[in-house]
């Protein structure tokens, strides 16, 4: 049995990887820490949880850490920064669920998250967790950054058009609409249902922190500097990621549907709908799946990738769980068998 | 023209009041105030009121607020304690939309808001704002406290009942479903869209703090102290009050659709719908109207009725506006004609 | 391995059968029937199956049920009527979802459904399916009715207080409030988001066809024929019943605690939350689970009890899985085990 | 007083004519006509106006609407194509909410609505009713075509470039999410509650009833053949669209906030936000504006601009009774002037 550590489990990917977890074959969860709220049984705080674990929230140390196979960071940016070198030292394994590692250029996250890097030298082993991508690092590493919610449904959606070299060098748009839960459970009016329910709108059109974590997965995946427009929209639902995808390709005579069904046709947590579908995000919720559907008009060469997932399993704490597999030689579907919720 | 002020106009029923009073045609809105947000144009915090008022929120001050001919307080508990008076003596008239003046039993008020109450001398001249028992006393009160939501739904329905004497001594029931606005604008993880949207759950079922209000107004009309189990629930959408009613009256053969109709016959906010309905709140939303159904089991002898409003309309903004129509010898519908939104 | 049959499996509680049964450890789907999808992909109609089952919807026949150790029917009343005889014949147990064999008494069912009933013969050997009544002869049964929805969430609800004689004559009150998959997968109007969300309304409060059922179980239970008013209510969210009961027991000096705790302690799917407690419908959604909490007046001796569940589990397709596990000596969570899917 | 026939009363833009038009200063209601419904009281069946008018259904007849100075029809396409000119002949004016003369191509119309066009001869005096570009012409107008939903929203966010000509040739994005309402009053699967809310997905990717209307309307803008890619999605609310449209000016040097100002400073309907903005739905719920936000990136040039509407509205109604004011010398805004429903 894995022993496993989850700092700062008070969120939404906290209680994510709790209800995960808790039917993982695999695991045996030992610590979960959140400094506000010492002593207070999870359950209590996570209803939907009460006879699934006793765990109690505790306060946060390398040695209990430390004692644990892997750990999962579930926290604002910054403290991974702060904590993942002790709790490496100690022997664990860690899996930062923030943005801490993601970039690999320091200076851009310092232009991005506003302070300091806290971490710099622990950049060069930290691995970019999308393993459509890289699961053979994966496999190796102490330390993983696993991808944004944004950043996996448009990175997931345009790899394979990029690996292929099919987008020569133009302006790509992902306009990409998210539940409310990606804005986490921190007491904000804009999140109160009053505010985001019966309503749609954008936000951060000037520019939004999953920008550069996009760019940089799809620049590595097609070899040149990447351009993208990201519009994220605020959706009135709980969970889930609808990502539209715009590329121009008017002399493109590949088939696109067999292109895409062959590139993830051995990866088990993306699903590559028939030709001419739209997927629903209600068909990920509370499942690890992305599915993915693309589409070209004959006419004018116009290609529209569809892309959705559960902002909190795939695009985040599932993700985080098939990591952990991976990582540790288990299976890499083991605990995130689930079928999305219908209706 | 009426020239008004309003204390408070950053929540919910401020800007509600801004929406019917802005179209009102017997009104002149004067001041709005927030200590927090002392300078900004109300339309920016507040979208829906851009080209419809130039209004900068300004620190309140009994200077600018007593020049008014009157003022509503759509303030949290306490204010209107402190400031009426001051205002009064200006020569403006108040309404106050919080609970300060509701209770006239001012210890009863301390025991359920945890406070002293701060303007006991002014609970003799306080006029309980529900039109359909008190438009007499309202048209010379100088000051109004305004009902409750839940309050006003529970009364308008109960009350053709209890001031016939139909409900001997017994244990009414009063099962009301809100939606999330009556917990207000404030940043609280309950009221997020996360926590809040797809659940149904019932709270302060110990007691809550419009039972006392409720019993108030309920004891007045029947004559004697009327017992009552109220348990509200937050329901999953933004506006709207359902409350589900039940009282037992094995022996009653009057005619109950009646009843209503010939009580509510000359109220222009009270609808009472025919026989066998069943009101939904979206028949209301937006309006000033509240909505009846009253039934009868013929077996048992079981009343429901069943009363829909608007919690932020009739069950506080609009009825504010009705109160203050009342005062100023206006048409009772000024400004409160809207039609509810549906869908 | 238990072959598995489904009978209708279009509706909400037929995807809800085959979203849990596709990771019941001891299950084998062999048959789902639709007559007007014959031949199409259950995944095509229901995308979140898609690479958990590649099963085809075909058309109903005594020869494909009845090879299967138990066949579940998700349809329409009057379908099992008919049917039900033929799949026992041919050695297949039937769980039946839809209300057929729920009432003993065949004229009470003929006065609510408006049709002949269909299969007399079969009553006596028909068990009511809810476990935490009649585990032991649902281990015999070969034909079991699952409860209804509204019925499963208010018997276990008030069972321990009647089963102990603590309510003696007088008018229970069930205030229940359902999630709009209550009504089903077929096209009405009244089910459209248009019509449905933003809005709560009472229904059927002159008669609803779970009464019956609800008072056959509370009678049993307390052995003398109960009296009830039952005021359903269509609730804007998916998922989710909240039934608020209502008893007057002025001389009560039991701890309901304890007897609540004490009754349910060995059941796995019974959660009685801490006194005080308001359980929400979220906590249980997706899950098998009823949670309960119940409270008392001290002044009033009123009490008031909350009972929670997901309509499509506890209260249909998760409760089915639960008397096949007993019924064929399998764990009884097996396949039960997920957790809510918070938030 | 102008007389108002409306044909075809039942679904979301009938009602939402009626919400409008019974307090409507210059408008007397005298028909509204539905064969399914004959006879009954409109309130019976949306009791949001019970008390609003008493006007019962009747069944269409040229002699009662051509009694009328103005029809609106609110129907399903083809059935003003076979009435309009009988109650034109008959001297009333109309307005037509449907597709029937919105393209002036009638065989474009035969290829989008896979119907012969049922009143060719009408096309050459239909006047397509966007005020914001055909006020002079609607003056005069017998016959006026309402713009779509998403028509109004992506021209009235594109127009102020192309007039300007400051989009040469390009392929224009317009990412569109609308609410459900906009797929009508129908009993339709996909339209259930539980089918649409609380999921996100694009439809109609291949093609959808809007594009030639768009593109007809950009090009008259532009003055060459605007090419547009379109997709729509079904968003998990009741009213609103939001319009995300992207085009791209690497060399604009112009500021386009003040082109947007300037474009719209006399249009009583359209609301240019101030740079920056992110315009949410919810700011025009129930309203008959229009909000805009412009953006455009530093670096690359790419616009973005954002658009929203209440689809029932701007969209759909209230554009309706704003052409009806233009062609009848009222007051533009008649009528018009409710303020959005916030929250």
């Amino acid at each position: 049995m894995i022993k496993v550590g989850i700092v700062g489990g008070t969120g939404y990917t906290g209680v994510e990887l709790l209800r995960i977890l808790v039917n993982h074959p695999d695991v045996e969860l030992s610590v979960i820490t959140s400094r506000s709220e010492e002593g207070m049984p999870v359950a209590d705080m996570f209803p939907n949880l009460r006879g699934h674990t006793d765990l109690r929230f505790s306060v946060p140390s390398a040695d209990t850490l430390g004692a644990c196979d892997v750990v999962f960071f579930a926290t604002p940016h910054g403290v991974a920064h702060a904590l993942a070198q002790e709790v490496l030292d100690a022997g664990a394994r860690v899996i930062d669920l923030s943005a801490d590692f993601r970039l690999q250029d320091a200076q851009e996250w310092e232009k991005w998250y506003n302070q300091p890097h806290g971490a710099v030298n622990l950049l060069p082993e930290a691995v970019y967790g999308l393993p459509e991508v890289n699961r053979e690092q994966i496999r190796q590493a102490r330390l993983i950054a696993v991808p944004g919610c944004y950043p996996t449904s448009v990175q997931l959606g345009l790899l394979p058009l990029l690996e292929k070299g099919l987008l020569p060098q133009q302006m790509l748009i992902a306009d990409c609409k998210s539940g409310v839960s990606g804005a986490g459970r921190g007491a904000k009016v804009g999140s109160l249902l009053c505010e985001s329910s019966e309503s749609m709108m954008a936000y951060g059109v000037a520019g939004h922190r999953h920008l550069p974590e996009i760019r940089q997965g799809l620049s590595r995946a097609a070899g040149y500097a990447v351009d993208l427009t990201f519009v994220p929209h605020l959706t009135p639902m709980i969970r889930g990621i609808h990502s539209t995808l715009y590329a121009q390709a008017p002399d493109l005579k590949d088939d696109l549907q067999a292109l895409y069904e062959q590139r993830f046709a051995d990866e088990p947590f993306v699903d590559v709908m028939p030709a001419g579908s739209h997927p629903a995000t209600r068909s990920v919720k509370g499942s690890n799946m992305c599915r993915i559907a693309v589409h070209q008009h004959a006419e004018t060469g116009q290609i529209i990738v569809l892309s959705v997932i559960d902002n909190l399993v795939k695009g985040a704490s599932g993700q985080a769980v098939q990591n952990m597999n991976i990582m540790f030689g288990l299976e890499e579907q083991a605990g995130l068998r689930q079928v999305a919720l219908l209706p």
